[in-house]
């Protein structure tokens, strides 16, 4: 519950993977709703900008260097949040888009892949879930993608560990719903509008194709962002745990 | 947008299959939004308590006898909405759960249960397809259900219907969405808490059992109906076709 | 068991939509196994060639009128194939592709679709049921489409009539399964390989399309067929319920 | 095709994971058909009875040590299939089911259920590919199980891992049908019917328990082993990507 006068509550929200577009907006979300906002990425100084915003708009915040891939580094993030307030939300962000051919896949990239995107997810799972289970409280979301649910062409590595991550959800969600924590799974299933997706449009299609997108083909970050709020938000007898979200236009 | 001053706006939502916990509620919560509400059901006097709830509370319903297999008075039933304030939302929230073994299910039972919960639906959503896409916008929300997804052992006619009425859902959606209609399938996934279900749980296994309900066992209403609100208000550019909800307490 | 001197068996296979490429190389090759196969379609006198056919080739088969969305008919179609011998087998292959986008689909198409591609699919898996449970033994197959397993624009009455089919295969599965019955539900992801399609090829896209159709592009019927009796010869340890077949060049 | 007299082909077919009953009994069926089959596992002198018994039944075995998590062995492996005669047929058949509450599941554990059921499974098929493509012929199948369709409390680790393996089927599946291989993924829905599986029993729920076993309950390994060879026998313009098989008595 926030506070009355401050709107800020004793509580800390976690977004390992806030150095892309989405991940951001979620910190700056749940920033404005009170949340002390634990910000994660490998370079700690990329996190700059986020953490002035966050903290021009009023909003408090923590960005540490973090290697998600590794257990260490892992634990003391979360652990650190923890000691600074109740950890009540735990974001997992991390992406890890390839393509390859399958005989062109490497052995190191497809393991590099399920380093970040699966296995890093399944060690901020497990230890938001320890810190969580204690109060029997808390929300676990993973940012998943149509790659999670569908294999195809090229993405054999990425798929692979898409699937993997959703996984790790679903059996969370089984295992930690009945003791109170909301596991959930959203897919991302478009592009997100911002200055890179257009120029690289740009470069595919030329001018025209930037200047004919209309709005609701791509999603805005702070639009994605609002569906993890309204989850979070959920009362507790209207969980839902899997969420796909895409822009009007989008073929599906 | 609601009228400063008032909170009304000049829209209308339409509930059909407004008899049931989650009709009802959901009925309320667009009111509530300064919707004018037109309820549906076979025997209109029965909706009698509702309309006076609702306009107890300040908000404005009209409340029709409607057979919604019926495709004249299904016409008729939006078309009066539609004439009365443009149609905004259109809500199909018509079950028939029945279980009986596939042999002794009669052709009577097997056309009735899909007329009711799959037929009616496709009219639903057909009529309010064509005011709406003059406007290019509205919400088709249908009420599913976990034999939407999934068939099983005496339900060979049930769960028939409601896979054929997530197959219109799912067919509207990629057709109507790049229209600007957002079609969406909610997957209820539980009971609800009403006394009537409290009274089957009494019947089944005792006071006890009753007694021993845990807050997040059965869903409230209202907490059902919060999520028929929250994807109405999903901006464009981020919408969900398929949301399930749960108390976090069931197993799924 | 087939008879070791005449390769003939004292059973029969019933094949309800005998009338396309598919459900006659089905009549075929059970036929060529030995059983009497029971074809059935509305128009009897268009089952002559495969009448001659099959018998030509040595085999037994009894050809009858049957509207399949009748009841009645239904009833007495595989009370006879019973009477006959029993019955081990029951195919229900009728479909009923049709596309209009969903404003103009009128009650009467989506109703006549259902009653064609769902309704008497249910009819015949409880009268084959009703059949076969005596002796704790038989295969009820279902043919499905992609469009069972995913609606589209355009596809609001065929999906619809095509996932409640499934869910009718699914229910029967799950019920009858341990009582001895196999019952399966077949997709076919992809056209067939017949004079009709390739006619239809060259209209759209002309002779060199035609001419350019590569070996497993398209299917052959006595390769889909294969599929069906295939899966009538699984152990009883070993079932499949749901199988899919598509060409190597299938794109899915 | 098989030498007419001989019966025996100029073609391999290599299992991976062969030290279970259901690889074995891949192994024999392949054997029987003429493939010199190349059998790999951790510890090949467990392989001595499998490798007597196929070479006792006439048929034609290369068993070899394989650490499949190392892909410098399995390269290795399926290089020296490949310069024995043509790499026809390669089966994936590794698991490691095990289950642990999601917060005692160390990062080993996680890893190495991954390693073993996901990443060798992922090194398999590329090496199969690179040497098949060349052809534009052969099977690629990987044993998968229910787990990799649906997580569940405990199994965060092992439902991960059969996940992504399922995401590297099927995406090989889409990027090399159209190429001319064969890649399948079959889910193994129930147990097999070993007198150590019986044992379980046995201790769980008595020796009434174990005489009770009525046929069908579990599923023989040579059952499961004609799905594969069913499967690669499919002709190209009807081929199956995913298959699940269960004894009829199975709820699922």
């Amino acid at each position: 519950m926030a506070n009355e006068e401050t709107g800020q509550r004793n509580a800390t929200a976690a977004i390992i993977g806030a150095g892309d577009f989405i991940g951001a907006a979620i910190a700056k979300r749940f920033a404005a709703e009170g949340y002390t906002v634990f910000i994660g990425r490998r370079q700690a100084e990329k996190l700059e900008p986020l953490r002035q915003e966050i903290e021009a708009a009023g909003g408090r915040v923590v960005a540490r260097s973090l290697d998600a891939r590794d257990e260490e580094q892992m634990v003391a993030f979360l652990a650190e949040a923890e000691a600074h307030a109740p950890l009540e939300v735990c974001v997992f962000n991390i992406g890890a888009n390839v393509n390859f051919p399958l005989v062109e896949t490497t052995a190191r990239v497809f393991r590099k892949v399920w380093e970040m995107a699966c296995f890093a997810g399944f060690l901020a799972g497990r230890e938001a879930a320890r810190h969580m289970l204690a109060r029997g409280k808390g929300s676990i979301f993973f940012t998943g993608a149509t790659a999670g649910l569908r294999g195809g062409t090229g993405y054999a590595a990425f798929a692979s560990a898409k699937f993997g991550l959703r996984a790790v959800a679903q059996s969370a969600a089984r295992e930690l719903g009945p003791q109170g924590i909301h596991v959930a799974h959203l897919v991302i299933d478009a592009g997100v509008d911002t200055a890179w997706v257009r120029e690289r449009i740009r470069e595919r299609a030329g001018d025209a194709a930037v200047d004919s997108i209309q709005p609701g083909q791509l999603m805005r970050p702070e639009a994605v962002a609002e569906t993890y709020w309204a989850l979070h938000q959920q009362p507790i007898d209207a969980w839902t745990f899997e969420q796909e979200i895409r822009p009007f236009g989008e073929k599906w």
